[in-house]
This record gives structure tokens, sequence and C-alpha cells, in this order.
């Protein structure tokens, strides 16, 4: 019997591949149930302030002459598996300091704008730049969005309660259709609010997890060459980690995945929020200027959620990235 | 890599072998989030009317004349593994109709006397004989004990409104040191208080099923024999499916269980509460006159929890209980 077979085939027997949507948003108690089944939900009616105030006249004002870091790729694949010379790499982004205002003339409603560009820029340094876990511990915050936090709570109510604890890191995202996603999953509680545009999510339990083919590709990185200040992709040294990723780049699309695998759509448009439990992979896209906010809580350790987790993920085989015929 | 050793391993090291204990009643959300933990947690404070007023007489006076089904075995060992002829059989209790006061007069609050018996009588009908599911459907319930019903909520507040949900089942448990529950696991969630003695538990968590080594077992029946009116062992009909269980019969005495299994000790005294989770083993035993009230939950069947326990289950060998050269 192969267990992650075994597992994910059950799993989907007994959960199928609904999700419920909530009309309003849950009381503390609701909550905590919808987090004891870990599947994702969509909820309607959370509405922070920064709903109403953020034009992009108001962003650029607040933030003004200020730094804020971007992700510049050329091809709007920050965090992805790419090939360059041959050869596939786990690419991370360029980092640019910017204003606002410069960082808003690079994007574009329009897709064909957006998707054309030499350049794609990425607001997505999702280190806690609205508040950090400094921030939850009492320490100094440096993060870069102080300047928005009148419109953005700390903590998601309802979330805070039924966790029994505040979050590790909240996150502004803005960016247009040119950046996508790559598969991935984080071992933290997510609630993530489209304030605007609207993102699609390709999204897969933790069960089927193995579907999506990981492999182990060595690092590199998007630099800014002095001369041309084009982007080119640098192979980082060879003591860097290889690091661990998802081959299947377009799970969105069909035939990309295995028939084992169910893959959740879900379109979380202005006003919506998701819930995208622990440990879920996902795969994003976006429409128009998109500006989302996420919360992430430190998921539950103690039970049996983090040695499943370890346990799904210890069990696979990882071949190297650039040692099969294909990834 | 032995999937069960590495789970239960990874188990342990998050987990440890403690547990917690609550001086109060938990509110609905603070039992929400010890459920999605899933370890045992000891409760004090949870008084159902029964711990007051249930005396001898007050219980006799109740009942009269009405019958109600009592476990009898020559050992104390309902639902056991047990030898006979020189071969293993899962041993049922001879059911027998009584009055109360009959019943009571069948136990002993001195253990050399309750073990010394040739019969032991032990209250464990466990089938809802106080609220079964169909009192919570709506329906007749032909529950034997409704005249003690003023003195036992239908519900656990706080439980119930965690969950979502009322009770599946209400049980009254009534004995004397001369009985013992046999190791086992049920797929509900436990509410389990104490009102009059006290119950020695050990437990396992569903990560460590795989060290009781369960076996499988051929059925069969304590039955009074028509002419010298003992009990005696019955083999079932070869129709009757064999039985699994585990081949350890007292895995609270020292080196009965393998070193890689962590039980936890927990005494549950008069007035005390304990929430064992859906899946965790238990053996039992108890001092004294005891009187036990349980309430059973139906277990989150979504998302992981559910998977994972027959995961746990099904990737064991579980060979015959008598073909091998010790059980």
């Amino acid at each position: 019997m192969d267990p992650l077979k075994w597992i994910s085939r059950e799993y989907h027997e007994i959960n199928g591949s609904t999700f419920d949507v909530l009309e309003t948003v849950p009381s503390p108690l609701e909550f905590a149930r919808i987090a004891q089944i870990s599947r994702p939900v969509l909820i309607r009616g959370f509405q922070p302030p920064a709903a109403k105030v953020w034009t992009n006249s108001y962003l650029i004002e607040r933030l003004g002459s200020s730094a804020i870091s971007v992700a510049v790729t050329p091809n709007g694949c920050a965090d992805a598996v790419t090939r360059f010379d041959g050869k596939f790499y786990f690419a991370e982004p360029h980092v640019e300091q910017m204003t606002m205002a410069s960082f808003l003339s690079n994007l574009s409603p329009d897709k064909e704008v957006a998707k054309g560009r030499t350049e794609t820029y990425y607001l997505q340094s999702q280190n806690g730049n609205l508040y950090s876990s400094r921030f939850f511990d009492g320490l100094d915050d440096p993060s870069e969005f102080k300047a928005l936090r009148d419109d953005v709570p700390s903590e998601v109510f309802w979330c805070s309660e039924a966790l029994g604890r505040p979050p590790d890191a909240v996150n502004l995202w803005m960016g247009d259709s040119g950046s996508v996603s790559s598969v991935h999953s984080d071992p933290y509680e997510n609630m993530y609010t489209v304030i605007r545009g609207a993102k699609h999510f390709t999204l897969l339990p933790p069960a089927e997890g193995w579907c999506l083919k990981e492999r182990m590709y060595p690092h590199a990185m998007y630099t800014r060459s002095l001369g041309s200040q084009t982007l080119e992709l640098r192979p980082s040294s060879s003591d860097i980690p290889k690091v661990r990723w998802s081959s299947i780049t377009e799970p969105h699309l069909p035939g990309a995945l295995a028939p084992d695998a169910h893959p959740i759509y879900i379109t979380v448009k202005m006003g919506d929020t998701l819930y995208l439990p622990a440990g879920w992979w996902h795969h994003v896209r976006q429409s128009g200027i998109t500006i989302a906010l996420n919360w992430w809580y430190d998921m539950e350790m103690r039970g049996m959620n983090w040695v499943i987790l370890s346990f799904l993920r210890t069990i696979q085989d990882v071949p190297d990235g650039n040692e099969l015929d294909e990834v």
C-alpha cells in the first residue's frame, strides 16, 4: 500500500472538492469549528477600512517618498522554477526600492499590457510588511507600510479569538495580471482579503501535495546587470542549498495534474476573504490591479496536525530537478 | 521508513506525555481549542445534579422494580481477550436483567471482596442507557435509566457548543474494583465524569496504537449453563467474524508495552471529568464502588482526523491471535 495514494484517496472520498461560502463573518466559535476541519472557506463581509479608502492617490500621498521593496522579474514569476541556459533553477526575484508612485506607474489593469512588459513588478515582501512578529511581541517593528496601519487592523478578531493567539505577520500584496505565485504551501493559517481586483486560487489539500512532483533545484536570483541594467538570472554559489519546489508550474491548466489530484478553484474578489488552512497548496493568478491583505497565524503544532504535514512531506521521494528527462 | 514508528516518534517529540488539568470548566471557545489538539484534559468543577443526590437508597428508590441490564463475567473482564481450552477468544459478557437493589448488593467497596467473587457485575450497557441517539433525534427512546434523567443533563454545554452538535449517547456506568475495561479506542469524543469512587485510566495516543499489538480473535460469549447455573465461555459459531483486539491485556503494568509507547496515567476522581479524545486508546481500572457518566459526541469526520485514524489502523499487520507462539 502506498501511504500517499491511500491517504489522498481517503481524504477525497470523505471531503470531496467543494468549499463553503459564508455570507457574513463567522463568530469566533464558528471559526474554531472551521479551523478544526482545515478546509478552505470563502468569507464575505469582512471590510477593513482599507477597502474604502485605498485609492492610488491615497496610497501615494500616505507613503510619499518613503522606499518600499518591490520584487522585479522579467516574467512575473518570482520564487518559481525557471529554465536558464538549459537548466532548471529556483529563481528568486530582484528586489528594488522605489516609491509607491513609481511602483503604481508600473502596474496596469490591462492584461495585455501587464503581460507584455519586459519587467514585472510585484509588491510581495511578505515579511510582515504591515505588522511583523516584532509588533506582536511588543518590539520596535521596521515594517515598510506603517503609514497604512490606520486602515488595517492588526488582527482578524474572530480568528485570533478562535485560535487563542494574535497573528504572526500581516502583509500587503499589490500587483497586476503580469504576476503569478507558483504553487507552494505555508505552515500558517492564512486569512487572505482582497481589497481591489481579483485573485484566482488553485488549491490542493496537503494530502495531494505528492501530485505536485516536488524536485530539488539549484538556487538563482535575478540581478540587474551593471552595464545594460537588464535583469539577468544569476545562479547562486553551490554553497546555497538546493530548494525543494513543485515541478508543475501551471497546475491550473487542464491536464497539468494527475487524476489523483482534485484541485479546488476559488476566485477571491474585492471584499472577499479566503481562509486558506495551514499546509494547503496554492497557486495564485490575478486579474487587474490587485491589492490584498493577509494575516498569517501560527498553525497549531500540538496534536497530530504538524506531525501529519511533516509525514506527507517526508515520505515523498524528491529527485533532483535536473536529473530527469523532463520536469 | 516505517510509517507507524515515524509518526509515533514525531508525535511524542512534539506532544510529550503530559496532560493539562483545568480547575474550572472551559468556555465553549476554550474547549474548541482543546478539541482541536485532541489530547486528554482533566477538568474539575463539572457537577451534574447526580453528584449530590445519587446515594444507593436514592438509586434503588428511583429505579424500583424496573429491570436493568448488567454484564456478568467470572473474572471482571467483559469484552476482553480470554483464554479458554488452550485457545484465545474475544469474550463478551453474559448480560442479565436485575433490579438496582439486586445489582448493588453484588458490588463491594472492598477490593479483596470485589476481586474474590465468583461472578463480577458491571453496569456497562453503553448503548445510550441514559439518553440514546433516538432521544437526540426526537424519537421515542427505550433507555433503561430514564428515571434518573432529572439528575443528568442530556448535554455538556461547553462541549456541544464547541463541537456544534449534541451528543450521540449518554451512559451510566457502575461497578467496583472487580471490573476492568480492556484497552480499546472509540471513534467518539468522550466526556467522562466520575460521580463516586475513582477510575484509573491508562491512555495511549492513536499514533501509538500499533504498540498494542492487535490480533484477530474468534468470538465467544459467557452464558449461564442451564444445569449448574455457572457461567461458561461459549465459542460463537464460525460465521461470526473474528474480532480485532489488543493482545496486551494489562498495559498498565511495567514492561507490558514496548519502549515506543508512552502511556499517560490519569486517575479520575469523584467530581473530575476526563476529556478523552476520539481514537485515544484507554484501559480502565476502578477503586471502590464507582459510578460514572459519559457523553459521547460524534467525532469530526471531515478534514484529516478520520483519514489518519483509519490510516493508522489500516497499515498495521494484524495476525491471527491463535497462530503465534504467544499473544
